[in-house]
């Protein structure tokens, strides 16, 4: 396992190096994401730091403690290959849909762009290596605000048929834009007997306070887990030891820029990777589906003809208008479950006219009701279907699973399917 | 100060008894939301309790430790009136818009219904006698979620003929679920010398655990301190001994029911007022604009042609069209401040036939930034201003502003005017 490495050709990505410049030591693995300007090695808190070559030295301590070549037991398309298969270790999927996390640097424009395939990731993560056998495939390169409906059947089809061939867990790699929304649309369209986590970054691999490592590293480990769920898998708090497993139907990126900007909305997370000196640890803290308990189904098909409109004061019903003729529409209303009564004639048109609405709240935690105020009884009556207490985006995407999959649809959007809500006989709880 | 009262002729608000009923006790004040049905006591703690006269045994402890007429120097309509001035105290002004809090029991339905005098408050909180000389205005009796830009216009104009009065501060009682929406924009329209405290309640007065008396006491004491900013001053936890003070234009109502649902986005709030046994006592924690600072001035114009558009994955760009034409529009993006990339030439589009732009984050929290990856540059190409971490739906109110009363629109949706966003070199901080 060891590779060639020596100083008269300068450190390779894997090497253990040390880099002193000015009066800064840094010790780490040399990453293949350095450039004639600047080193940038993986520290050994999981840190990525870049330093410039500039009046820096470099020195190799010891050859690639990870052979990043033949680590990579990864390829792009479908077609995956197991080279070097260890029989004592469980099977990984690494399936990438594009992001942060898959992004390498695109120096022409000083910023970040989307370019990827699977194999960049185990190159640029040493520290996957030994944790599993690897699967990898490519089922999109989009950044995330580009991420459709279509896409996630495709990643459906894709975790299902991983699945099928024998994977214990996949990890899926995500911009963190949307990546709640095609964490519930797998929670909706799948029936999972092993762990899908999704994971990506907040920061690119070349900057310092980079992401990347830990959530990746976590990923992998959580799809090693007992829980079978569609999980999201992002940094716990600021420091640099503990990543989140949030349950995919009720995470939010509730922060910009922060790495943990995941949260659970309304409780504790799921579970918690700690990844510390101690080692790597995997917790789970509520209740959730185990590994095995049930059998893989897929249900890929998503009405995408439904809309996610939200009010605030002075909201045109221009907006309501342009709604019409929708298969469905979740209304993002303010407290618990409103909007201007002057809209209700018209949503009860829309309803009579065969639309479904949902309502949900714009205070994003807790449960709409509808039978507290005139407002809400209005809507009721009106047909507005209550989502309880349903995040606005994953009632979306839960109303585009049920208009194309059940018989009922409006029954199904107060029911926990994903665990994406609860139901309680009363608000104030 | 002392109105006559006795067991003969039963207990009037105002008055301290004691309700027995099977084996459970209640002392506190009689409160006149009671009925023929039910006793509603107002607790030591605060918490109102209605229990059924149906083998309650109810005994009047003292007579009315408030008078209730005669403290109630408030009047519907603007035409205040000053009755038992107290030189020694400030006079606050209530001014009442609707809500749960100005809402009394429609047993008719069952539920809660809005009607409201400002009278009725102070009837109902006797705990806010001796606190301050009132008056009392109506400018709205609304659902908050029927709360439109021209009663902000009016509740602006009515603040400030208040504080031309000589008032030394005000409090507008109003319904929880658009308050944010009302408080940014009396932040924007007056320049303010006295504080404007906006408050209203999470829970009917007829309920056990109604937030009513805290939050108006505690209120009328922040109208009474040094910050002169439009604060909301609601429950600061689910304990019902403080509520917090936010910033109007940094606030969020977080949760549909629970009392403690507003909540300062990405900081603490401005101060806390502290009710308990001690006493009651306003801190302020950060920096604020001073009592007296600056000179009462009002800019009420607004430009109500402006929309908050919401972007998830699968938005039509039929909901984009329908904002053509529109003064302006901002827009709640993913992460840093992204749409999909279809969307950008129709923006460019909307950008050049005179539509004012802004961007801000789906994620709440955190600052928009469209320098870091490609879509958020073509967003800044075609003609998108960053309104930096502004919340989407103050940056909806500041835009109308904005477009109403700046030369220069565009340039101000960067600059803090209010305490609403801060400008940084960097979204990573």
């Amino acid at each position: 396992m060891e590779s060639a490495s020596g100083a008269d050709s300068g450190p390779k990505p894997g090497d253990r190096v040390r880099v002193e410049r000015d009066e800064d030591t840094y010790e780490g693995v040399f990453l293949p994401s350095s450039t004639a300007e600047s080193v940038v090695l993986k520290l050994d808190g999981g840190y990525n730091v870049a330093v410039s070559r500039a009046n820096a030295s470099v020195a190799v301590l010891e050859g690639g403690a990870y052979d990043v070549e033949s680590a990579q037991d990864v390829s792009e398309g479908s077609a995956s290959s197991e080279i070097t298969f260890d029989a004592d270790l469980p099977t990984v999927s690494l399936i990438s849909t594009g992001g942060t996390i898959a992004s390498t640097i695109d120096y022409r424009t000083g910023a970040v762009t989307a370019r990827f395939d699977a194999e960049d990731v185990l190159r640029a993560v040493p520290d996957l290596a030994g944790r599993a056998n690897y699967r990898g495939r490519v089922v999109a390169n989009v950044l995330s605000e580009n991420m459709t409906p279509a896409i996630w059947q495709e990643l459906a089809r894709a975790v299902y048929e991983e699945i099928e061939a024998g994977t214990d867990g996949i990890v899926v790699m995500h911009g963190t834009d949307t990546m709640q929304f095609s964490a519930a649309a797998l929670a909706f369209c799948l029936s999972l007997p092993v762990p899908v986590v999704f994971t990506g970054s907040q920061r690119s691999a070349d900057r310092p306070s980079s992401d990347n490592v830990i959530n990746a590293v976590c990923a992998v480990e959580a799809a090693k887990a007992a829980c079978a769920e569609a999980l999201v898998c992002m940094h716990a708090s600021e420091s640099d030891d503990q990543c989140a497993l949030h349950r995919g139907t009720r995470v939010r990126k509730n922060h910009t820029s922060r790495r943990d900007a995941f949260e659970t909305v309304g409780r504790k997370p799921l579970g918690h990777v700690t990844y510390d000196d101690e080692g790597i640890s995997v917790d789970f803290h509520r209740e959730h589906a185990e590994r095995g308990a049930c059998d893989l189904k897929i249900a890929p098909e998503l009405e995408t003809d439904v809309e996610l409109l939200k009010f605030t004061p002075g909201t045109d019903s221009a907006l309501l208008d342009a709604c019409a003729g929708k298969a469905g529409l979740v209304l993002e209303g303010t407290g618990l479950g409103h909007v201007h009564t002057d809209w209700i004639p018209r949503i009860a048109e829309l309803v009579d006219s065969g639309t479904t609405i949902a309502m949900t709240s714009g205070c994003i935690d807790g449960r709409v009701c509808d039978r507290v105020y005139d407002t809400g009884r209005d809507l009721l009556d009106a047909g507005v279907i209550e989502a309880e207490d349903t995040l606005p985006g994953t009632a979306k995407v839960k109303l585009m699973w049920a208009l194309a999959n059940a018989e009922e649809p409006k029954a199904l959007m107060g029911t926990s399917l994903a665990g994406e809500c609860t139901t309680r006989s009363t608000p104030w709880a």
